[in-house]
């Protein structure tokens, strides 16, 4: 095996497929990466069995063939090699390390059997669409932070894509929920999109999905099973195991009939949060919201500390409706007004119930929050 | 207590003074800053018991008083308000809380007993001097990474600060060393300087006073007795204990006869250096120097993963004396390099003898260096 390839795609390839490499070792073959050339395209394959992720880059080889070496210690050489060098890799016998010389360095790697490297099959995978970069990283962005973290509820550790009729037409859903908060976002259904199952998508495939979104006018072609999906972007195919499991019943903890509405400024909501809450040494950080008309304040108490509040008036909030008070968590909260443009709006119902919250510029993405008593 | 002050003021003041504030608790008033007006300034005070840093701001008083709230909260709510804010102080009784006004948003902070805020004596400081707060930063930053973090060898905790006689003219030194690596730096002895006695600046006086140098031009009073050190920076006045020990006799580990010298272009040297150690995952992650005339070849070898090598040639690197290999640290090799600006020269014994480092552009500036086997 020999060939050349440049710095420049290496460099792009490896940092999009070294984090599907397994960091904790424990089976060595999946902390290497796999690369194959059949002459005409250098592919670069990493796995840690649920994910993998195969890319392709243009290199001139002059045999062709396959090896597998370190992915993060590849990535750190290649890190290191000075912008613009051309990479020359020989592996001179079938066991052998594999060299790679870059001007005047050189190394040589050793290298695992290509045999062993498992295979990712994704089966039959029967439905296909393709969607904008831009709109699955909406669905992404808006929704990911409310992924739980607990192992035991492994069927919410991820983000639940569906299709859902809304005035008469399909659109592709994205829900996530750890019980404490519920996001969703809706964008028009792809077309060709209509029959696929409902499908969990697990947190680390969406953390590495996300990297490959950064050109929003990219087309993704997505396939998926029931119980897998693949990813293509450009030279990029990620290949997922799906969460097995039943995302539960969501619709049911969105408030339908909560009639108190409170618009606020992002901004000065945002700020004020992280004010009155520097104040609280816990780890939720309380922050309580006293309502009356036109006029909200947000108030947070420590006992070895004090107290600290914030007022907004009219320049910053709209509220026409009983006074009210009611809890959250700061960190939920501002996780929320992170993905809100210029002006929340709070539906209320009272104290102990889930609130609604909405980007009242973006009405197809929706948050759920659950507060805590103050 | 009444005052007014200004947000930037106070923040950067905070900023400076919050480092030495104690985070971890054991003893509560060390945690909070001492704010004392006197109708004039207002002067914060934060102390650990081994360092003591005060500042003084600019501030209108209607009520001159003092008292002493969390440094740590009281940092975090000023970064948070709003940019150019006006930030109204009131205690109204002497023992209750501290309330904070900034336009709508408002805290009242508990405070500590003002008498239990330990007072740091500075005691009489016999000698003084007035230094450059770029060579004070010298001193400093040319010196800091060789100090020992091993708590055994309390004695080379710090940068270790004294006169010396070089060419006939009084010079101040200050040194580090851990064992492994020593740095050393001269810069002319300011007026006033000659009679100190040798002392030991400890690591964390080393870390706060540098964050106060950031101003090339400034003049820095140094004030100082057998134990204690006093820094003057504008209107922050630094006061710390010094390290009760004996600085080891350095000079006899400094090579005075190493004839062999390897003179090599610092960035091709670091770049070298990086790309070769990568291919290690030892902490120490040996590298080998191999140097034949006008050639040096960086290698390094991993169980692992295989070995790496770099060859620099007469472009980067003059030597012309006999062939020979010595290894060093990776890690401890940067370090040095960093403070070299464009050429490293190495004074070489043998493979197994301290090395002698310098910037061919600064003369003052010396590190030595012992090799590992590899």
């Amino acid at each position: 095996m020999k060939f050349t390839v440049d710095r420049a795609p290496l460099l792009r390839a490896l940092s999009h497929i070294q984090g599907v490499a397994e960091k904790r070792n424990t089976i060595p073959i999946l902390a290497n990466v796999l690369m194959e050339h059949d002459g005409e395209v250098l592919r670069l394959t990493a796995t840690d069995m649920e994910i993998a992720v195969v890319e392709e880059i243009p290199s001139e080889a002059t045999h062709a063939g396959s090896v597998t070496v370190p992915a993060a210690v590849l990535f750190e050489i290649v890190r290191k090699l000075t912008d613009g060098a051309l990479i020359e890799f020989e592996q001179k016998d079938a066991e052998g390390p594999l060299h790679l010389k870059a001007g005047r360095y050189e190394t040589s790697l050793n290298v695992l059997p290509v045999d062993d490297f498992p295979a990712m099959v994704a089966g039959d995978l029967p439905h296909h669409f393709a969607i904008q970069a831009g709109d699955l990283r909406r669905l992404v962005d808006r929704t990911r932070f409310a992924m739980s973290n607990e192992e035991t509820r492994y069927y919410l550790n991820g983000i639940y894509l569906h299709i859902v009729l809304v005035d008469k037409k399909n659109h592709l859903r994205a829900v996530a929920t750890d019980g404490h908060r519920l996001a969703k976002v809706d964008v028009p259904a792809p077309f060709g999109v209509k029959e696929m199952p409902g499908i969990i998508i697990p947190r680390k495939t969406v953390t590495e999905v996300r990297k490959l979104l950064d050109n929003d006018g990219a087309s993704v072609e997505v396939a998926l099973s029931e119980t897998r999906i693949q990813f293509r972007i450009g030279s990029i195919l990620l290949t997922s195991k799906l969460v097995d499991g039943t995302f539960p019943e969501y619709t049911r903890v969105i408030p339908q009939s909560n009639s108190r509405i409170l618009r606020v400024t992002k901004q000065d909501l945002a700020a004020a949060v992280g004010r009155v809450a520097a104040i609280s040494q816990e780890r939720s950080r309380p922050v309580k919201l006293t309502i009356t008309k036109n006029h909200l304040t947000l108030s947070a108490t420590s006992p070895d500390q004090g107290i600290a509040q914030e007022e907004l008036d009219e320049n910053s909030v709209t509220y026409d409706n009983d006074d009210m008070e009611i809890g959250f968590q700061a960190r939920y909260l501002t996780d929320i007004t992170d993905q809100i443009d210029a002006e929340a709006e709070f539906a209320l119902a009272d104290s102990s119930s889930p609130t609604l919250i909405r980007d009242t510029a973006e009405p197809a993405a929706l948050y759920v929050l659950m507060p805590i008593r103050v």
